[in-house]
């Protein structure tokens, strides 16, 4: 097994029309030892491109630091429009420990790349999840409230002076929020109806704020080319709230109306574990411990 | 990740209960470059030590036959007596494709250790599982009917000629089934009853012979401590008889006795393949890509 330390960074950048900026952007993962692009993707009514790459944590933070600079120089915020929130041309750069890295280590190469990036470009950077300097900033909706066209009046605020660069927006670039956290895992369940309003109504009670599990987000939508509804969650903290607890939450809810699961779907990368966790519960299985799985002892 | 190609083996000595022989053999597997130790564990009612090591097919192939030599040198099977079926000093030595292997890689391995060691050490050799020379040849208990006792006059039938070394057995090591063949799976499940009648009656239907999963064996055994019963299988094909279809089948025939499933248990290592599949049939997964698990990347 790779005993090296893996960090997963999935930036987002604010440019999703302009693919040759993107390509410039994303190049800076691109052929370097130690790190591997492994997706990225634009949209254009979002003006957004987000990235994952891997990588051990210098090489990683390296490259990080470069596509900062590298979007600072090519995107003008006061010139940007896009359906997604966004506080700056980079609009946040979360760490996520892989393998064989903590929590710290994410939180560590969060803070240096940004101490790095806010000296050479003037971009000022918000620590939020668990690089979070206070309990209100830990939430990036927080800190993303009012967008780029209210963050500089927002930032005059003690509240919202960034935890590192200067105390105003970088003109053109806007701010930053960068921090560790964990692997998010995007999961969507189907259920065989057409009426949009019961996924609605389930993401409601499935998700944080309805009630629900702690750590999902959810949102109700109609998948009108397959004729059938759609609870799309996002989860925050797959240790904590699980893939299978999300998922039996959601049957659980749709039984009220007779609605069944017709299927579930994971989008881009889950962890592992995630995985695991899931076997270990519907299998029942007494005393599991991954040191079982054969291949963890390669 | 690793790319180095990995195979397993599970080698069964006829030696249980003078552990200084067993050491001895075993050593044969310790401190070598390129193979990894997992387990090993003896039973004196067994007089039988199960080894499980890992490697690349050549180291692996060399410590094996030098394992053989060893067994062949040390353990006299005219003086052998133990509760399990067995035809030689070294029972049956399988080979399973662990990682970046195909069966043929396990076959070819299987193959070299016979040849080699039927030479060096005038072992004779029946080639088992995915290795047999005709269908007959394919169950190992088709081999070891008879045991060693009756080997002598069984080996004179043309249908049970050895594959590779000599036409008769080696007076004080027997003979030796190899063979490449799936890894397998030890899956127990445990039911809230104390009637042992009830988990015999399951198994009976669960497994293979009595009409059930087509790579499942399956025996009802009582576990006194716990005061319940369990289902004991082995999945010889996880692939084709997935743990959760084992699981859900015993399930569903514990429901005519109103019995219910506690729990289960690994026994030993289980492919990462068979906790994943368990993962997408609960989970209902659509469209799951192996690649989309995060560590697969690195």
């Amino acid at each position: 097994m790779d005993n090296r330390v893996w960090i997963q960074s999935v930036p987002n950048f604010s440019e999703g029309r302009d693919l040759q900026k993107v390509e410039q952007i994303v190049d800076c993962f691109r052929a370097k030892p130690g790190i591997k692009l492994l997706d990225y993707s634009t949209d254009r009514d979002h003006n957004r491109c987000v990235v994952t790459v891997v990588g051990q944590p210098k090489p990683l933070g390296a490259a990080m630091v470069e596509a900062i600079g590298k979007a600072v120089e090519l995107i003008d915020m006061t010139r940007h429009e896009g359906l997604h929130p966004r506080i700056g041309c980079v609009d946040v750069v979360p760490f996520t420990p892989v393998r064989n890295a903590t929590m710290e280590d994410a939180d560590a190469l969060a803070k240096s790349v940004a101490k790095r990036a806010a000296e050479r470009f003037g971009q000022p950077f918000y620590y939020y999840g668990e690089s979070a300097s206070a309990p209100h900033r830990r939430e990036l909706s927080a800190i993303r409230k009012g967008q780029f066209e209210g963050l500089a009046e927002k930032m005059k605020d003690p509240l919202w002076k960034p935890d590192v660069g200067p105390d105003t927006i970088h003109p053109t670039g806007g701010a930053t929020a960068i921090g560790a956290r964990q692997a998010m895992i995007f999961y969507n369940v189907n259920l065989d109806t057409s009426n949009a309003d019961i996924a609605r109504q389930i993401a409601q009670r499935v998700r944080s704020i309805g009630g629900g599990l702690r750590y999902v987000k959810a949102l109700g939508i109609a998948k009108e080319e397959r004729q059938l509804v759609q609870v799309s969650m996002n989860l925050t903290d797959y240790t904590k709230s699980s893939l299978y607890a999300a998922l039996e939450l959601v049957r659980m809810e749709a039984a009220r109306y007779g609605v069944r699961v017709v299927g579930s779907e994971l989008v881009g990368f889950v962890p592992l574990q995630a995985l695991l966790d899931s076997a270990e519960y519907y299998l029942q299985l007494e005393d599991f411990h991954v040191e079982q799985v054969l291949e963890f002892n390669l």
